[in-house]
């Protein structure tokens, strides 16, 4: 398991065919196997390319327990011994922050946040995928790797458990992810499909981490960074950088937690699709006629006015993609407040944030962000508040602290 | 979780920063997030390019139940419910037969063969872990991921299980592989460390994969091909890999079955380190004083002379990586030719086979094949015996049929 195949890692099998012997009926005018040798551009891939729902569309037989299969956070597999369910969840994707370490941590992170999205706390087992560039140097490849595993494992060790396994290959470019499992008791996961008119919708970390990585990197580029200099200052992107680095990082387990102690009906966390197609997603789900209003946009300082120089990203419209985001959780109206207040205090540590950002209403399970949405400018923990000169009409600025 | 994480498929999160930008203290002279936009030659990677051992070397704290973290085929972790153990593996790698369909079967024949080779036969959970290649143009990507995927889940299928999620990525190289998932009671598997000595070593698939899949490759790359053309004609290569292609497809379940009927003591599945490579590392995990002794090699027809006349491989030195090879596995001496007769019986359907290849004797934990290997040359199934000339004076021919 842990060994490479060789048969994969070989350039020599792998070597060019050109297709031309393949099987009769069955070959491909161009060899198939070819490719695991060619590199193109597509340096602006859409998220969507990468065939979000070519995997599944079934989950098998399902019993009395509760099953979920391909669309959610996890999949949810009733097993064969004593009313136990198998919750299981992967990610893997490419390196987007500068610092192995912390991008180590951020893959873990984003991994477990699967998990934690159904309520969960505990991981039986974490299995770790990897490849490293073949264009890197053995000096490189030494330095950069051991770092990237210590951070993925530091995020595990947080989450209460550690990797077991996994697999890593060379590959153009560097991968890293994971697989996360568990091993549940009834009581220990929250199906996310129990909404209600009434309830009320959290978010535990701000938004606007792709605007974040992505501005960081135009610092060095500059026909990019002069379309976006007249609203942001390099000090005020180098400090939403280091915020967004430090949201990823952090674990969603605690909110998992208090799910469980203030009644959650359903939860997500937010990564590719943005905040509203998470919601579009999770609202689907619902067994109860709901959609979900989003009204306030928690987000990284000065990212809404990045977001909206460069013309890209769709922040405020919801679909600017986040990697390893906050929870969107669906709390009774009553125990939102509560649970908001009770994630900032110091017995959690620090870091730990939440905003409401919408209601459940009755609805054809849908969500949509109103027409013009509060933005909640979150400052970075290293700023101080005067360094942030004040951003749109209809943003309100609110200390992470 | 089935759909990409859009900042890793994002061409644009991922663009080049060139470095300099990073976190003062942790940042790399050359940007880390840019090696998911380099490509290099590496066309004569050794197996061994792929850190085989790169990721763990614990398994975190173990109770009564047995463990097994890093270095054998699957990790064995007691869960915190009723005597039950977690078995999971995990295996991805690069196409490396043109046939799509037939690629996705054995990407999951393979990593099913990490829990055949505990004995275990079902499995609870598949994930799927997919990347289509960014060059591919958007016609090849539609006609050659969904015959991928067919093929994963109809493998999938006659393992018993379903697939129910995954993750896809768009890459340079195309990447296939899984995460196969079993909660399991104690006499559901086969701890692979109880060898002992007067033991008799089986294999269930015949070796030479890598060769037949280089070799078929040859057939259009005339410099390569001059040098083994004097050993073996086309036809004879054409029979070979679609020999290889059809092994590497089988599943070890059957197998995995009968290692309870007959008493198996330990067993391991050969894949990227050969034969020798697997046997030294099951050796090594044994809790008795014993060594692994090979005296046969069952090899495809005439791959063991390509071999020879390439001076590759290392075939008859048992190094020569396999992809989904056979399972290697220790019985009682009274139960191996037995095992041997039933796996071929016609209950179990066409295509397995089995051969002695060793034994079991007093040592140090190592493994070693003898000075002059018998090599049972293995007729793939579409040959006549006829068609086959003979090779080396120390093979010996036997049809698989």
């Amino acid at each position: 398991m842990a060994e490479a195949s060789a048969m994969g890692t070989s350039g020599e099998a792998m070597a060019a065919a050109d297709g031309s012997s393949g099987p009769a009926g069955l070959s491909l005018g161009r060899g198939f196997s070819n490719y695991r040798g060619l590199v193109g551009g597509q340096e602006e891939a859409a998220p969507e390319a990468g065939l979000p729902a070519g995997l599944a569309t079934e989950a098998g037989p399902i019993p009395t327990l509760p099953a979920l299969g391909i669309g959610m956070d996890s999949c949810v597999i009733p097993l064969r011994h004593g009313g136990l369910s198998l919750v299981q969840t992967t990610d893997f994707f490419y390196p987007l922050v500068e610092d192995p370490y912390m991008m180590g941590r951020i893959a873990c992170a984003n991994v477990l946040s699967d998990l934690y999205a159904m309520g969960i706390t505990e991981c039986d087992n974490m299995l770790m995928l990897l490849s490293v560039s073949q264009s890197m140097s053995e000096e490189e490849r030494e330095k950069i790797t051991p770092l990237m595993i210590k951070g993925f494992r530091d995020a595990a060790e947080e989450g209460g458990t550690a990797v077991t396994g996994g697999q890593t290959v060379v590959n153009p470019w560097i991968i890293i992810g994971g697989v996360a499992t568990v091993v549940c008791q009834p009581n220990e996961f929250i199906m996310p499909d129990s909404a209600v008119v009434g309830d009320v919708l959290v978010l535990t970390k701000p938004l606007g981490t792709q605007v974040a990585v992505n501005a960081h990197q135009w610092l060095d580029n500059p026909e990019r960074w002069n379309k976006v200099k007249m609203v942001v200052s390099r000090e005020e992107v180098e400090l939403a950088y280091q915020e967004a680095m430090f949201n990823m990082a952090t674990l969603n387990r605690i909110a998992a937690g208090l799910m469980h102690t203030f009644n959650a009906h359903a939860a997500t966390d937010i990564t590719g699709f943005g905040i509203l197609g998470h919601s579009q997603n999770l609202a689907k789900q619902q067994r109860n006629e709901v959609s979900f209003v989003i009204h306030n946009l928690p987000i990284i300082a000065k990212m809404a006015a990045i977001s909206k120089a460069s013309g890209r990203f769709g922040l405020l419209q919801g679909t600017s993609a986040e990697t390893s985001g906050g929870l969107l959780i669906c709390l009774p109206r009553e125990q939102a407040a509560r649970f908001c207040s009770e994630i900032k205090s110091s017995k959690y540590g620090e870091g730990h944030q939440a905003w409401i950002v919408g209601i459940v209403e009755k609805g054809n399970r849908t969500a949509r962000i109103i027409d013009k949405p509060r933005v909640i400018e979150v400052l970075p923990r290293g700023a101080t508040a005067t360094a942030f000169a004040p951003d749109s009409s209809n943003a309100s600025s609110e200390s992470s602290l």
